[in-house]
Protein backbone atom coordinates (compact mmCIF):
# COMPACT_ATOMS: atom_id res chain seq x y z
CA UNK A 1 0.00 0.00 0.00
CA UNK A 2 1.74 3.57 -1.02
CA UNK A 3 1.63 6.13 1.72
CA UNK A 4 -1.16 8.68 1.79
CA UNK A 5 -0.37 11.98 0.90
CA UNK A 6 -0.54 14.11 3.31
CA UNK A 7 -1.81 18.48 2.58
CA UNK A 8 -1.45 20.89 5.39
CA UNK A 9 -3.15 23.94 4.57
CA UNK A 10 -2.77 27.00 6.78
CA UNK A 11 -5.47 29.71 7.84
CA UNK A 12 -4.52 31.99 5.03
CA UNK A 13 -4.82 29.01 2.64
CA UNK A 14 -8.30 28.40 3.48
CA UNK A 15 -8.71 32.25 3.12
CA UNK A 16 -7.65 33.18 -0.13
CA UNK A 17 -9.42 29.87 -1.38
CA UNK A 18 -12.49 31.79 -0.32
CA UNK A 19 -11.14 34.92 -1.63
CA UNK A 20 -10.15 33.65 -5.16
CA UNK A 21 -13.76 31.21 -5.17
CA UNK A 22 -15.97 34.19 -4.14
CA UNK A 23 -16.39 36.62 -7.68
CA UNK A 24 -17.05 32.85 -9.19
CA UNK A 25 -19.79 32.13 -6.83
CA UNK A 26 -20.80 36.40 -7.53
CA UNK A 27 -21.18 35.73 -10.70
CA UNK A 28 -22.88 32.26 -10.89
CA UNK A 29 -24.80 31.82 -7.58
CA UNK A 30 -25.54 34.55 -6.45
CA UNK A 31 -26.52 33.08 -3.13
CA UNK A 32 -29.63 34.32 -1.05
CA UNK A 33 -28.28 32.67 1.85
CA UNK A 34 -25.49 30.36 3.01
CA UNK A 35 -26.08 27.20 4.66
CA UNK A 36 -22.60 25.98 6.69
CA UNK A 37 -22.04 22.17 7.00
CA UNK A 38 -20.98 22.60 11.05
CA UNK A 39 -17.85 21.71 12.21
CA UNK A 40 -15.91 22.16 9.05
CA UNK A 41 -17.75 24.57 7.04
CA UNK A 42 -17.81 27.64 9.54
CA UNK A 43 -14.92 29.00 8.69
CA UNK A 44 -15.23 29.02 5.12
CA UNK A 45 -18.48 30.18 5.54
CA UNK A 46 -17.55 33.09 8.06
CA UNK A 47 -14.80 34.15 5.30
CA UNK A 48 -17.07 33.89 2.18
CA UNK A 49 -19.29 35.84 3.53
CA UNK A 50 -17.16 38.77 4.12
CA UNK A 51 -16.18 38.37 0.26
CA UNK A 52 -19.45 37.64 -0.91
CA UNK A 53 -20.57 41.34 0.80
CA UNK A 54 -22.12 43.52 -2.06
CA UNK A 55 -21.58 47.70 -1.22
CA UNK A 56 -25.11 49.08 -0.01
CA UNK A 57 -26.33 45.26 0.41
CA UNK A 58 -26.33 43.67 3.90
CA UNK A 59 -24.50 40.27 4.93
CA UNK A 60 -25.62 37.23 2.71
CA UNK A 61 -27.39 35.27 6.45
CA UNK A 62 -25.59 32.04 7.58
CA UNK A 63 -27.88 29.42 8.87
CA UNK A 64 -25.58 26.69 10.17
CA UNK A 65 -26.92 23.06 10.05
CA UNK A 66 -24.67 20.12 12.03
CA UNK A 67 -23.69 17.20 10.47
CA UNK A 68 -21.73 14.59 11.78
CA UNK A 69 -20.65 11.54 9.55
CA UNK A 70 -16.55 11.15 11.27
CA UNK A 71 -17.20 9.67 14.53
CA UNK A 72 -14.70 7.82 17.09
CA UNK A 73 -14.93 4.35 17.66
CA UNK A 74 -15.10 3.38 21.21
CA UNK A 75 -12.06 1.37 20.69
CA UNK A 76 -9.85 4.54 19.84
CA UNK A 77 -9.21 5.60 23.07
CA UNK A 78 -6.12 8.24 22.89
CA UNK A 79 -5.54 7.40 19.99
CA UNK A 80 -7.62 9.03 17.74
CA UNK A 81 -9.70 10.79 20.14
CA UNK A 82 -6.54 14.10 20.20
CA UNK A 83 -6.66 17.38 18.35
CA UNK A 84 -4.57 16.80 15.42
CA UNK A 85 -5.40 13.42 14.68
CA UNK A 86 -8.49 12.61 11.62
CA UNK A 87 -11.03 10.52 12.85
CA UNK A 88 -12.56 7.71 11.83
CA UNK A 89 -14.91 8.35 9.18
CA UNK A 90 -18.43 6.84 9.87
CA UNK A 91 -21.12 5.17 7.49
CA UNK A 92 -24.19 7.30 8.70
CA UNK A 93 -25.14 11.12 9.24
CA UNK A 94 -26.27 12.54 12.23
CA UNK A 95 -28.21 15.38 12.38
CA UNK A 96 -27.13 17.90 15.39
CA UNK A 97 -28.72 20.88 14.10
CA UNK A 98 -31.22 21.95 10.78
CA UNK A 99 -32.07 25.32 9.79
CA UNK A 100 -33.81 27.60 12.27
CA UNK A 101 -37.25 27.59 10.81
CA UNK A 102 -38.84 30.43 12.80
CA UNK A 103 -36.10 32.67 12.32
CA UNK A 104 -35.95 32.07 8.29
CA UNK A 105 -39.81 32.91 8.27
CA UNK A 106 -40.91 28.91 7.52
CA UNK A 107 -39.09 27.44 4.84
CA UNK A 108 -41.60 28.96 2.33
CA UNK A 109 -39.04 32.09 2.04
CA UNK A 110 -36.36 29.40 0.65
CA UNK A 111 -38.93 28.96 -2.17
CA UNK A 112 -37.30 30.42 -5.47
CA UNK A 113 -34.14 31.33 -3.54
CA UNK A 114 -29.93 30.53 -4.09
CA UNK A 115 -28.47 28.40 -1.49
CA UNK A 116 -25.26 28.14 -1.13
CA UNK A 117 -24.17 25.27 0.86
CA UNK A 118 -20.56 25.68 2.03
CA UNK A 119 -18.44 22.39 3.71
CA UNK A 120 -14.25 22.13 4.02
CA UNK A 121 -14.30 18.95 2.00
CA UNK A 122 -16.23 16.68 -0.25
CA UNK A 123 -14.52 13.24 0.50
CA UNK A 124 -17.11 10.25 0.13
CA UNK A 125 -19.54 12.78 -0.55
CA UNK A 126 -21.83 11.30 1.49
CA UNK A 127 -22.50 14.40 4.03
CA UNK A 128 -23.07 16.94 1.14
CA UNK A 129 -25.38 14.31 -0.95
CA UNK A 130 -27.18 14.32 2.69
CA UNK A 131 -27.93 18.07 3.15
CA UNK A 132 -28.56 18.90 -0.59
CA UNK A 133 -31.31 15.69 -0.25
CA UNK A 134 -32.65 16.94 2.80
CA UNK A 135 -32.63 20.79 2.00
CA UNK A 136 -34.61 19.61 -1.13
CA UNK A 137 -37.38 17.61 0.96
CA UNK A 138 -38.02 20.75 3.12
CA UNK A 139 -38.42 22.76 -0.08
CA UNK A 140 -40.03 21.24 -2.02
CA UNK A 141 -42.73 20.38 0.19
CA UNK A 142 -42.83 24.33 1.10
CA UNK A 143 -43.15 24.82 -2.63
CA UNK A 144 -46.27 22.63 -2.86
CA UNK A 145 -47.76 24.30 -0.02
CA UNK A 146 -46.90 27.47 -2.06
CA UNK A 147 -48.70 26.31 -5.25
CA UNK A 148 -45.78 27.42 -7.29
CA UNK A 149 -43.32 26.36 -10.20
CA UNK A 150 -40.43 28.76 -8.41
CA UNK A 151 -37.59 26.09 -8.45
CA UNK A 152 -35.06 26.51 -5.57
CA UNK A 153 -31.15 26.74 -6.40
CA UNK A 154 -28.84 24.71 -4.92
CA UNK A 155 -25.44 25.54 -5.17
CA UNK A 156 -22.14 24.09 -3.44
CA UNK A 157 -18.82 25.22 -2.38
CA UNK A 158 -16.15 23.36 -0.94
CA UNK A 159 -12.25 24.08 -0.39
CA UNK A 160 -11.53 20.72 -1.42
CA UNK A 161 -12.64 18.26 -3.63
CA UNK A 162 -11.12 14.27 -3.73
CA UNK A 163 -10.96 12.75 -6.84
CA UNK A 164 -11.98 9.60 -5.90
CA UNK A 165 -14.65 7.44 -5.65
CA UNK A 166 -17.52 9.00 -4.20
CA UNK A 167 -20.20 7.32 -1.85
CA UNK A 168 -23.11 9.88 -2.39
CA UNK A 169 -24.33 11.52 -5.60
CA UNK A 170 -25.42 15.05 -6.02
CA UNK A 171 -27.99 16.16 -8.64
CA UNK A 172 -26.53 15.82 -12.08
CA UNK A 173 -28.03 19.22 -13.17
CA UNK A 174 -26.31 20.59 -10.04
CA UNK A 175 -22.87 19.83 -11.77
CA UNK A 176 -23.86 20.46 -15.23
CA UNK A 177 -25.19 24.10 -14.30
CA UNK A 178 -21.99 24.91 -12.70
CA UNK A 179 -23.60 24.74 -9.65
CA UNK A 180 -20.79 22.71 -7.92
CA UNK A 181 -17.39 24.43 -6.93
CA UNK A 182 -14.17 23.36 -5.46
CA UNK A 183 -11.37 25.62 -4.97
CA UNK A 184 -9.21 23.04 -5.58
CA UNK A 185 -9.31 19.42 -6.57
CA UNK A 186 -6.51 17.05 -5.21
CA UNK A 187 -6.14 13.19 -4.99
CA UNK A 188 -7.67 10.78 -2.21
CA UNK A 189 -4.52 13.02 0.37
CA UNK A 190 -4.89 13.28 4.03
CA UNK A 191 -5.97 17.08 4.61
CA UNK A 192 -5.18 18.82 7.47
CA UNK A 193 -7.23 21.63 8.14
CA UNK A 194 -5.48 24.40 10.35
CA UNK A 195 -8.02 24.46 13.03
CA UNK A 196 -7.16 20.59 13.82
CA UNK A 197 -3.31 21.99 14.21
CA UNK A 198 -2.33 20.97 17.77
CA UNK A 199 1.44 23.17 16.62
CA UNK A 200 0.03 25.34 14.02
CA UNK A 201 3.33 26.68 13.97
CA UNK A 202 4.66 23.05 12.81
CA UNK A 203 1.72 22.81 10.67
CA UNK A 204 2.47 26.21 8.78
CA UNK A 205 5.83 24.95 8.38
CA UNK A 206 4.89 21.13 6.88
CA UNK A 207 2.84 23.81 4.73
CA UNK A 208 6.02 25.80 3.56
CA UNK A 209 8.09 22.56 3.38
CA UNK A 210 5.30 21.20 0.80
CA UNK A 211 5.29 24.22 -1.21
CA UNK A 212 9.11 24.43 -1.73
CA UNK A 213 9.00 20.32 -2.36
CA UNK A 214 6.50 21.70 -5.73
CA UNK A 215 3.57 20.25 -3.58
CA UNK A 216 0.22 20.92 -1.74
CA UNK B 1 -10.28 63.67 19.45
CA UNK B 2 -7.31 61.13 19.54
CA UNK B 3 -7.11 58.20 17.40
CA UNK B 4 -8.31 54.89 17.94
CA UNK B 5 -6.30 52.27 18.64
CA UNK B 6 -6.15 49.48 15.70
CA UNK B 7 -5.35 45.93 16.51
CA UNK B 8 -4.39 43.06 14.10
CA UNK B 9 -5.23 39.50 14.85
CA UNK B 10 -3.99 36.47 12.82
CA UNK B 11 -5.54 33.56 12.26
CA UNK B 12 -2.89 31.63 14.03
CA UNK B 13 -3.39 34.50 16.91
CA UNK B 14 -7.00 33.36 16.94
CA UNK B 15 -6.17 29.34 16.84
CA UNK B 16 -3.33 29.83 19.93
CA UNK B 17 -5.96 32.23 21.71
CA UNK B 18 -8.18 29.27 21.75
CA UNK B 19 -5.59 26.61 22.58
CA UNK B 20 -3.92 28.37 25.79
CA UNK B 21 -7.61 28.92 26.66
CA UNK B 22 -8.81 24.98 26.24
CA UNK B 23 -7.36 24.24 29.30
CA UNK B 24 -8.86 26.62 32.05
CA UNK B 25 -12.09 26.27 29.99
CA UNK B 26 -11.90 22.11 30.78
CA UNK B 27 -10.67 23.16 34.17
CA UNK B 28 -13.25 25.89 35.24
CA UNK B 29 -16.54 24.99 32.68
CA UNK B 30 -16.20 21.09 31.14
CA UNK B 31 -19.25 22.12 28.77
CA UNK B 32 -21.83 19.76 27.39
CA UNK B 33 -22.51 22.18 24.87
CA UNK B 34 -20.72 25.05 22.63
CA UNK B 35 -22.66 27.99 21.87
CA UNK B 36 -21.26 30.19 18.76
CA UNK B 37 -22.96 32.86 18.00
CA UNK B 38 -22.03 33.65 14.55
CA UNK B 39 -20.66 34.86 12.77
CA UNK B 40 -17.95 35.80 14.67
CA UNK B 41 -18.61 33.04 17.14
CA UNK B 42 -17.86 30.47 14.36
CA UNK B 43 -14.07 30.31 13.73
CA UNK B 44 -13.46 30.35 17.59
CA UNK B 45 -15.96 27.95 18.43
CA UNK B 46 -14.46 25.56 15.67
CA UNK B 47 -11.04 26.01 16.90
CA UNK B 48 -12.02 25.12 20.73
CA UNK B 49 -13.65 22.29 20.06
CA UNK B 50 -10.66 20.48 18.88
CA UNK B 51 -8.48 21.38 21.61
CA UNK B 52 -11.60 20.71 23.98
CA UNK B 53 -11.46 17.02 22.77
CA UNK B 54 -11.45 14.37 25.35
CA UNK B 55 -9.73 11.54 24.51
CA UNK B 56 -12.20 8.45 24.25
CA UNK B 57 -15.01 11.08 24.13
CA UNK B 58 -16.84 12.51 21.39
CA UNK B 59 -16.60 15.78 20.40
CA UNK B 60 -18.22 18.21 22.32
CA UNK B 61 -21.11 19.75 20.37
CA UNK B 62 -21.67 22.92 18.52
CA UNK B 63 -24.71 25.07 18.29
CA UNK B 64 -24.69 27.69 16.33
CA UNK B 65 -26.83 30.70 16.95
CA UNK B 66 -27.23 34.44 15.03
CA UNK B 67 -27.12 37.78 16.39
CA UNK B 68 -26.50 40.42 14.66
CA UNK B 69 -26.30 43.48 16.41
CA UNK B 70 -24.14 45.69 13.65
CA UNK B 71 -26.16 46.48 10.55
CA UNK B 72 -24.86 48.29 7.70
CA UNK B 73 -27.07 51.78 7.49
CA UNK B 74 -28.88 52.50 4.25
CA UNK B 75 -26.78 55.82 2.97
CA UNK B 76 -23.04 54.21 3.67
CA UNK B 77 -23.16 52.30 0.11
CA UNK B 78 -19.67 51.64 -1.00
CA UNK B 79 -18.67 53.25 2.04
CA UNK B 80 -18.75 50.45 4.69
CA UNK B 81 -20.03 48.21 2.59
CA UNK B 82 -16.92 46.74 1.41
CA UNK B 83 -14.82 43.75 3.20
CA UNK B 84 -12.18 45.16 5.76
CA UNK B 85 -14.20 47.84 6.94
CA UNK B 86 -16.06 47.32 9.84
CA UNK B 87 -19.50 48.32 9.59
CA UNK B 88 -21.59 50.43 11.73
CA UNK B 89 -22.95 49.33 14.87
CA UNK B 90 -26.64 48.85 15.25
CA UNK B 91 -28.62 48.93 18.70
CA UNK B 92 -30.84 46.10 18.66
CA UNK B 93 -30.14 42.55 18.42
CA UNK B 94 -31.97 40.35 15.43
CA UNK B 95 -32.09 36.28 16.32
CA UNK B 96 -31.24 34.93 12.71
CA UNK B 97 -30.84 31.15 13.97
CA UNK B 98 -31.73 30.02 17.44
CA UNK B 99 -31.24 26.75 19.29
CA UNK B 100 -32.05 23.66 17.28
CA UNK B 101 -34.48 22.12 19.70
CA UNK B 102 -35.67 18.97 17.72
CA UNK B 103 -31.51 18.12 17.29
CA UNK B 104 -31.06 18.99 20.70
CA UNK B 105 -33.59 16.77 22.37
CA UNK B 106 -35.51 19.76 23.33
CA UNK B 107 -34.55 22.59 25.99
CA UNK B 108 -35.14 20.00 29.03
CA UNK B 109 -31.58 18.43 27.91
CA UNK B 110 -30.34 21.24 28.61
CA UNK B 111 -30.91 21.76 32.37
CA UNK B 112 -28.24 21.10 34.45
CA UNK B 113 -25.96 21.18 32.32
CA UNK B 114 -22.76 23.44 31.32
CA UNK B 115 -23.54 25.53 28.08
CA UNK B 116 -20.04 27.67 27.21
CA UNK B 117 -21.41 30.58 24.56
CA UNK B 118 -18.38 31.38 22.46
CA UNK B 119 -18.03 34.79 20.26
CA UNK B 120 -14.44 36.57 18.82
CA UNK B 121 -15.67 39.96 20.82
CA UNK B 122 -16.96 41.26 23.74
CA UNK B 123 -17.45 44.88 22.90
CA UNK B 124 -20.59 46.94 24.03
CA UNK B 125 -21.72 43.28 25.80
CA UNK B 126 -25.02 44.06 24.32
CA UNK B 127 -24.95 40.91 22.00
CA UNK B 128 -23.58 38.99 25.21
CA UNK B 129 -26.35 39.96 27.51
CA UNK B 130 -28.90 38.89 25.34
CA UNK B 131 -27.59 35.68 24.49
CA UNK B 132 -27.26 34.94 28.44
CA UNK B 133 -30.80 36.06 29.06
CA UNK B 134 -32.98 34.47 26.35
CA UNK B 135 -30.60 31.15 26.74
CA UNK B 136 -31.25 31.20 30.69
CA UNK B 137 -35.08 32.05 29.89
CA UNK B 138 -35.71 29.13 27.96
CA UNK B 139 -33.59 26.66 30.19
CA UNK B 140 -35.73 27.94 33.10
CA UNK B 141 -38.70 27.15 31.40
CA UNK B 142 -37.54 23.71 30.61
CA UNK B 143 -36.41 23.60 34.40
CA UNK B 144 -40.01 24.14 35.27
CA UNK B 145 -41.50 21.46 33.15
CA UNK B 146 -39.19 19.49 34.34
CA UNK B 147 -40.35 20.38 38.08
CA UNK B 148 -36.32 20.40 38.99
CA UNK B 149 -34.14 22.24 40.75
CA UNK B 150 -30.85 21.22 38.83
CA UNK B 151 -29.15 24.59 37.67
CA UNK B 152 -27.83 24.93 34.29
CA UNK B 153 -24.60 26.75 34.08
CA UNK B 154 -23.75 29.53 31.66
CA UNK B 155 -20.16 30.28 30.94
CA UNK B 156 -19.18 32.88 28.26
CA UNK B 157 -15.85 32.56 26.16
CA UNK B 158 -14.69 35.55 24.17
CA UNK B 159 -10.89 35.72 22.51
CA UNK B 160 -11.29 39.89 23.22
CA UNK B 161 -12.66 42.02 26.06
CA UNK B 162 -12.74 45.41 25.04
CA UNK B 163 -12.13 47.35 28.67
CA UNK B 164 -15.11 50.37 28.46
CA UNK B 165 -17.98 51.06 29.51
CA UNK B 166 -20.81 48.29 28.74
CA UNK B 167 -24.36 48.42 27.44
CA UNK B 168 -25.02 45.20 28.03
CA UNK B 169 -24.46 43.05 32.00
CA UNK B 170 -23.98 39.79 32.86
CA UNK B 171 -24.93 37.72 35.44
CA UNK B 172 -22.82 38.67 38.53
CA UNK B 173 -22.45 35.44 39.38
CA UNK B 174 -21.11 34.17 36.20
CA UNK B 175 -18.23 37.00 37.13
CA UNK B 176 -18.01 36.19 40.18
CA UNK B 177 -17.75 32.10 39.84
CA UNK B 178 -14.65 32.86 36.88
CA UNK B 179 -17.28 31.32 34.20
CA UNK B 180 -16.39 34.44 31.71
CA UNK B 181 -12.93 34.22 29.78
CA UNK B 182 -11.65 36.55 27.74
CA UNK B 183 -8.15 35.30 26.31
CA UNK B 184 -7.21 39.16 26.20
CA UNK B 185 -8.33 42.53 27.72
CA UNK B 186 -7.61 44.99 25.37
CA UNK B 187 -8.50 49.01 25.53
CA UNK B 188 -11.21 50.34 23.17
CA UNK B 189 -9.29 49.34 20.28
CA UNK B 190 -10.69 48.58 16.99
CA UNK B 191 -9.73 45.01 16.46
CA UNK B 192 -9.36 43.23 12.81
CA UNK B 193 -9.85 39.97 12.75
CA UNK B 194 -8.86 38.32 9.76
CA UNK B 195 -11.99 36.73 8.37
CA UNK B 196 -12.55 40.51 7.22
CA UNK B 197 -9.50 41.20 5.83
CA UNK B 198 -9.08 41.83 2.18
CA UNK B 199 -5.42 41.47 1.61
CA UNK B 200 -4.32 38.42 4.51
CA UNK B 201 -0.53 39.03 4.23
CA UNK B 202 -0.46 42.96 4.48
CA UNK B 203 -3.33 42.12 7.77
CA UNK B 204 -0.49 39.92 8.74
CA UNK B 205 2.50 42.43 8.33
CA UNK B 206 0.23 44.84 10.04
CA UNK B 207 -0.13 42.42 12.97
CA UNK B 208 3.93 41.26 12.62
CA UNK B 209 4.76 45.37 12.57
CA UNK B 210 2.61 45.97 16.17
CA UNK B 211 4.23 43.34 17.56
CA UNK B 212 7.76 44.51 16.62
CA UNK B 213 6.57 48.21 17.87
CA UNK B 214 5.93 45.91 21.24
CA UNK B 215 1.93 46.09 20.58
CA UNK B 216 -0.35 44.03 20.09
Amino acid sequence: MSEIEKIFVTYNDVHKLCQESAQQILDNFKPHLIVAIGGGGYVPARILRSFLKQPGSPNIPIQAIGLSLYETLPETEGGNATPGVPEIPGTKVTRTQWLDLSALGEMENLVGKRVLIVDEVDDTRTTLEYAVKELEKDVEAARKRLNTDKATEFSIFVLHNKDKQKKGTLPSEMTSAGRYLAARTVGDAWINYPWEAVDIDEHDRQAAAAVARGGN
